[in-house]
């Protein structure tokens, strides 16, 4: 099923592959559908995308089980999944599920194609044991989670009388394990805000020989506005920055002490010769719950192969800062323009310099003494015959907080792939112990969840 | 016939237009020999690309006349053109000749498809009207030249004492008026020496949201470096680069008064705010004789539209200089290196830093008190009822100083098209009074040759 799940190329990110995002959603609704779920597909609305309009893949809304002496628990995953493909690095095909090693790879193995089917492995193993489902379960099934959720939060609200009024708990398996070998939940997530920086000043790329010198290239601009983000070890140079950072209690302190998390591994594990620091803690602190700037590249520079002598007339640097509580985006919106305003007027180039805001999203910490998380304590438990650590996550998954504050319950993110499964990156994959593993958490999860 | 050229697609940088490529060369040799000229494809061997073998493109020698009592000129032109894609900013279908306001718009109408019909077109007029040519002429096309003219000068050497050996002058179409209406000749190219510095420090592309805070990012590490090479009006901070330039003599300096360039305009023309320099003979100094510096992308970082919250692991910044006489390519590439190692060294980063020369070419200066450069002038002065400028470019003609070197003789550059022609640009075009003068003044030229 997950090799069939994998090879629906479902992109939602590339426009020539919305017919296969949309094929997806179809594909999972069969498979409720087959498990006896009511299923509705909730239609978004367009997009638009290089001056066109291109539908949005639908969200599905299911439903197994409408017992109103039973608790209702959500399960949210996502359908779609980031490019992929095999010149970028892979060394098998990416939408080809390919067992090497015990190891399931493909592009949505673990993020999020495998977990969404665990979640429906785990309902066909109870029905084929023919043990009672101890719990209503709602599903909510999303296909542009890689693209930015488009339509989707909107929908939420408009159901929140409705689809989501009766919901008790939220579980969401859409992140990863700190290590590869022992199980956590999550309990936090950073926010982003993301930027854009453009500078123009000539009407279009021009010839590098005949031009040369006796221009104030864009480009040259444009490096030295970025090289003054930050310091070499990841510290954002933006005044103020770190300013509102939430206090750390001595509880939270504590929570650190206790992870299992070896530095050296992680640092061998990316391929890194040193990290900004050695200390576990110091580095969980600044992965979690600490403010980062990452560049990630430049539109309308040569990108290419080989050489192209150009001077590129307008370029596009962009880069993204996570946010931690209590990091307001409209602040650091301001903080951010306000600075590369100031760090241009320095630069005393005549070209164009246009800092724009992105996309942003809020970070998320939940408070884990309820019986949500203590049913994922005890199903991870069962399964691994551990105690999972409570850990955060530097990533941010926006419809977290959107789920908390519609159902005004707790949300659980219960991750089933190891920190190494490489979403979003080449050679994709989730350990078939971990694939394994995932159904029967999921399914003493919600067996769990009937003690409450 | 232009509009024939070029709807071929003789990209010669981009492997899948390889074959269109090549029939450039038998096109143009089909047209050659029905002005009787003799012709052979010289094969230059194979290429290797992506990891692929294909073939060169052949290069093409013709012949037309062989009487030893005449004097004997070669013509230089490429048939290959660079990329083009309307989605670049091209108003029209850049292979398809398009005429507008007395324009012909199309990748190659100037660079170099325009010039080297007009030479076709000279002897035709010359066959029609009954007129003897009164020197032989010899071709020498290649479809190469926009991706270094690999195998060029090798196939060139080999025929310093057979194909070349009795060459009395050369004449190469293949660079731009200074300004849009005056005729120009041209007797000085810079060099250049183009460098690659790759910064790696993870093993692949990594989640920023996941990563972000406790990576060396080697992408920030290239940007910083790389904002260290020059100041915002374009001087380079390498110490020493500089230090060998050629003296001006007060002849020389003398050129530049009398030289028509409007600044203004210029400026105007290409859509800048301000220039570095508003003073003509600075400027034109800038561009002709003194090395440059322009940075012009980066491989491996995101570049597409829209947003990636990558870190990216393998980022290689891309970068020329420009040289001139008395600059060395060995010295400046050692002068660059040690720099960039030395900058490096202040970083602090555990990252691996690597880089690395690419080609280079040679600056030429040619002396302008000969037949040829005269024959030119004469030409030029019938046409258009001026006499030209004698300018230099900014740009490198590698293979210019190539000709000078195996035949020993005077190297002319005869320009054809205005200097808002865009080569290598969006929306290249060719002034339809410019191709027409284009024949005329060649023909002009061979004429003029045989007063010597």
């Amino acid at each position: 099923m997950l090799a069939e799940a994998v090879a629906i190329e479902s992109v939602s990110g590339d426009p020539s592959k919305r017919s296969q995002t949309i094929e997806m959603v179809h594909w999972i609704k069969e498979r409720l559908e087959e498990l006896g779920a009511r299923c509705t597909l909730e239609h978004l609305g367009n997009q638009t995308t290089d001056g066109k309009q291109i539908a949005l893949p639908p969200a599905l809304l299911g439903q197994l089980g409408d017992d109103k002496k039973k608790k209702t628990v959500l399960v949210y995953g996502h359908l779609d999944v980031q490019p992929a493909a095999k010149e970028d690095g892979w060394n098998t095909e990416p939408f080809v599920l390919t067992e090497i090693d015990n190891k399931l790879f493909g592009r949505g193995a673990s993020d999020d194609k495998g977990p969404v089917l665990c979640w429906i492995h785990a309902v066909e193993m109870l029905h084929k044991h023919k043990v009672e489902i101890p719990i209503n379960i709602k599903f909510c099934f999303e296909a542009m989670e890689e693209s930015g959720s488009v339509g989707l939060e909107e929908m939420l609200e408009k159901n929140k009388n409705k689809f989501l009024s009766d919901v008790d708990f939220t579980c969401i398996s859409d992140s990863y394990w700190l290590g590869k070998t022992k199980p956590c939940l999550t309990h936090g997530l950073r926010g982003i805000c993301s930027f854009k920086v453009e500078v123009t000043g000539i009407q279009q790329d021009l010839h590098s020989g005949v031009y040369g010198g006796i221009i104030h290239e864009p480009l040259a601009d444009l490096l030295w506005v970025m090289s003054q983000l930050t310091s070499v070890d990841n510290r954002i140079l933006i005044p103020g920055i770190y300013d509102d950072l939430a206090p750390m209690t001595n509880e939270e302190s504590a929570l650190y002490d206790k992870i299992d998390f070896n530095v050296q591994e992680f640092c061998e594990s990316i391929g890194a010769k040193k990290l900004p620091t050695e200390d576990k803690k110091t580095l969980l602190v600044r992965r979690w719950r600490e403010p980062c700037l990452s560049i990630h590249g430049i539109e309308g520079a040569f990108s290419g192969a080989g050489e192209k002598t150009v001077i590129p007339s307008r370029v596009v640097g962009k880069f993204s800062i996570r946010i931690v509580p209590n990091m307001e985006p409209g602040k650091v919106n301001e903080m951010v323009l306000d600075f590369l305003n100031e760090v241009w007027k320095t630069r005393g180039s005549p070209n164009t310099f246009r800092p724009q805001v992105g996309h942003h999203a809020l970070p998320w910490v939940a408070d884990t003494s309820n019986e949500n998380f203590n049913a994922g304590a005890r199903a991870m438990k069962l399964v691994h015959g551990v105690d999972p650590d409570y850990i955060r996550e530097g990533c941010s998954i926006p419809i977290t907080l959107t789920f908390q504050e519609l159902t005004g319950r707790s949300v659980l993110l219960l991750p089933l792939g190891a920190a190494d499964d490489m979403a979003h990156s080449q050679n994709e994959k989730i350990n078939k112990v971990n694939y394994l593993n995932g159904v029967k958490t999921l399914l003493s999860y919600l067996l769990e969840l009937r003690k409450v």
